[in-house]
């Protein structure tokens, strides 16, 4: 077991860094993953994502929670029906069946903890219907189109 | 569910800081702890741990683990026999019954995350025959009185 891993510029030693695909359908964009810690021991397991510039994570809900804190940078997310300026050290709680999605300003990456259960369901990504019915609500179809109303922060 | 709590100078908003009393055996001195997620549908749990200059954590040991990213600062950890000078976003795994504790610099508080199974048992504090095996390693005795090798970091 390595005890001490150091950190260089939010890149962590012995940690694989997974780049996502592009996504054609536009449901995340320019993101990359590190698993910090996960260990059969370990009912939790830590992770770092961090989006590019203009880039957000997948739109998605699934019945485990979230439990984010950002470490870099700002942003914003949805959860449920609200829309968040995020900044450094903030905490965010996705609660379970909860459509939500980090995003990146066009300034600065945004790079963010979140610790998962490690035995969890796969996420489920929103049907037509579902996007639709988000975009009814004008400030989640601001943010979806990457115009959050409140992004003078 | 509160969703977004936002920090401000390493306190989270709806957190409660605990601090630790001084205790008179000298196994901890100037923590604070602030349980930054804990839910019945988590099955981990993230805190945070602010140690003042000069103070330093529970010297102790438990069957679960620790998985420890550094927020705030710098300072030096004892894991097992190995002593770390640790600094800003470094991980530490601090494996299953394994003595460990982090230390402050006299400079600058050392502030961390510690992610652990919510399910977890109580922490052992050292016998004096742990304690004496622990100082027999010339390193560690060092690192027990503030005067760890390495500090010129």
């Amino acid at each position: 077991m390595v005890v001490h891993r150091k950190a260089r510029d939010y890149r962590w030693e012995g940690v694989t860094e997974l780049p996502y695909k592009e996504d054609d359908r536009a449901l995340f964009r320019s993101v990359t993953r590190q698993v910090l810690f996960s260990d059969p021991a370990m009912q939790g397991e830590l992770r770092y994502f961090e989006v590019a510039p203009g880039g957000f994570s997948t739109l998605e809900r699934h019945a485990h929670m979230h439990a984010v804190l950002v470490l870099r940078g700002r942003g914003h997310c949805l959860v449920g029906d609200e829309v968040k300026q995020i900044e450094l050290r903030d905490l965010i709680t996705v609660p379970p069946m909860t459509w939500h999605q980090f995003r990146a300003t066009a300034a600065e990456p945004l790079g963010f903890l979140c610790m998962v259960n490690a035995a969890r369901d796969k996420p489920q990504l929103p049907s037509e219907k579902d996007l639709a019915r988000l975009a009814s609500n004008a400030k989640i179809a601001a943010f979806l189109r990457d115009e959050p109303e409140d992004s003078s922060l």
